[in-house]
């Protein structure tokens, strides 16, 4: 099994556990709805990647630390999507979840997978619960108040922004989730993790924001411009097309240096070359 | 320190774990706003009453669970005051999260209390990882989906309503919460504590569809006639204004005789009468 099917199987089988019994049809379809198809998982496959080069002597942990991240950011992105913020209308090429569901449904989606995520780590507990709880603490951490993805788009509301604040919450901190749960899903310390994860997160703030200056909206497969529209920070219109491209390769090369010695150190550098090379060769061609 | 005092300062310690540091200004008051000041704290009153009915060998594991199932609670409450939902203008006595800050940060501050909520459990992960992670998992099963208080929202978008189902998971699962995790957070088996809590909520639902069919919205703090205008279900079209009352009495006898055998069965017994009695008066005097 490849890691992108154990990844896609680990979300699946946690999106099945939100909708056994007798369950609201829609709102169960709606939790199908915002997990798949999936988009490019990368954050689940960083965290796969850190636990398998630490060694994930519990791959069951792994996955559920695995999904219980992803949950957390589709959950983030029905929630952006909602009229009140984004109103996008669309969301990896299909209509976003109120579009499709409405409105009422798509805050109750939202919060019912925030709460899975949570859930599934719990149920690894009889595994090892020492490494549950950390999950859990570290996962809340990099989601909510006053440090993860909530404060983040929390700052959009502030008329005076701390902007490295709002940067590290708004995108960064479900990177470092993921290199930091990694560790703790394969019992290793996650403090030496926290810089791989932050920078990772940089260089993918930086490309989105290249993407959200420079694509249409179908090449998204969400709408564009909306950077420019909320009159959000924005790298390139910091740093000009060039110079955000350029400040994303040396992201990524920090990023590489900052992995901590461990016994899959090789194959984690080769991960993130990979995801470097997704992300670079798809603007350079628009930026010419 | 009394026991609502023990309660406030729970939840006020856990709200400023949401709160510290470099934060949007906004989402952080909200997340104060919408928890202060406190309505009745019944859920968490319930919960730490069971906790030390069965010895409360753990008062800080107690504490965490009390705040963590009021959090709950209070996200609740902002998400479903939202115009998607019941458009309530206001929330006891005072203008509703969304009319006070606005629809984003009503959003925010309710994911954030629900992740708040799940963190606090995990802090307490320290005394006993065991523990912590049965009230995780007990938490979000009561809160999520397919049981859990989202699904018992999720319902009221069905065009066939489970009723049984609704009401479970509707009112119902909070309650179960509070007894369960009580139980837990003093080491005990949860299982038996299940139908004081979804008596305590039947209870608690009865009461309410007469509180929603009988008062003003001055009275109530909140919009009255909310089941009638969203046509949901309700005690007092089934039964009649008498008929409600006697089956409320009638629900909370049978609550009081399903305790199990503990050190605080006869303490347990003399506060479940309290609350009967708060309930009851209150809505006798309009009913005659």
């Amino acid at each position: 099994m490849g890691l992108s099917e154990r990844i896609d199987n680990a979300v699946m089988q946690a999106v099945a556990t939100g909708q056994g019994g007798v369950a609201p049809r829609q709102l169960a379809e709606a939790l199908r709805y915002a997990t798949t198809p999936g988009g490019a998982r990368i954050r689940p496959t960083i965290l796969t990647s850190v636990a398998m080069a630490c060694g994930d002597d519990r791959p069951q942990i792994t996955d559920a630390a695995a999904a219980a991240l992803e949950l957390i950011h589709c959950a983030s992105l029905v929630h952006d999507d909602l009229p009140c913020f984004d109103d996008a209308e669309t969301r990896r090429g299909k209509p976003s979840v109120h579009r499709a569901y409405g409105q009422p449904l798509a805050v109750l989606a939202g919060d019912s997978l925030i709460v899975l995520a949570f859930e599934v780590l719990a149920r690894v507990a009889h595994l090892d619960a020492g490494r549950s709880a950390r999950l859990v603490l570290t996962l809340a951490q990099r989601t909510g108040m006053p440090n993860g993805i909530c404060a983040g788009q929390g700052w959009e509301s502030e008329p005076q922004v701390d902007l490295r604040a709002y940067h590290r919450s708004k995108t960064g901190a479900l990177f470092v989730a993921a290199t930091q749960m990694g560790a703790i899903a394969a019992g290793q310390e996650p403090d030496d993790w926290e810089e791989l994860g932050a920078r990772i997160g940089e260089a993918f703030q930086v490309a989105d924001d290249l993407r959200d200056a420079l694509y249409d909206s179908d090449t998204l497969g969400k709408p564009a411009g909306q950077d420019d529209l909320h009159r959000r920070p924005n790298a390139v219109s910091e740093l000009g097309v060039e110079g955000a491209i350029k400040r994303l390769t040396d992201i990524l090369s920090g990023a590489i240096a900052s992995i901590p010695s461990c016994p899959g150190e090789a194959a984690l550098a080769q991960m993130v070359r990979m995801q470097a090379e997704r992300l670079i060769p798809v603007i350079t061609p628009v930026a010419k």
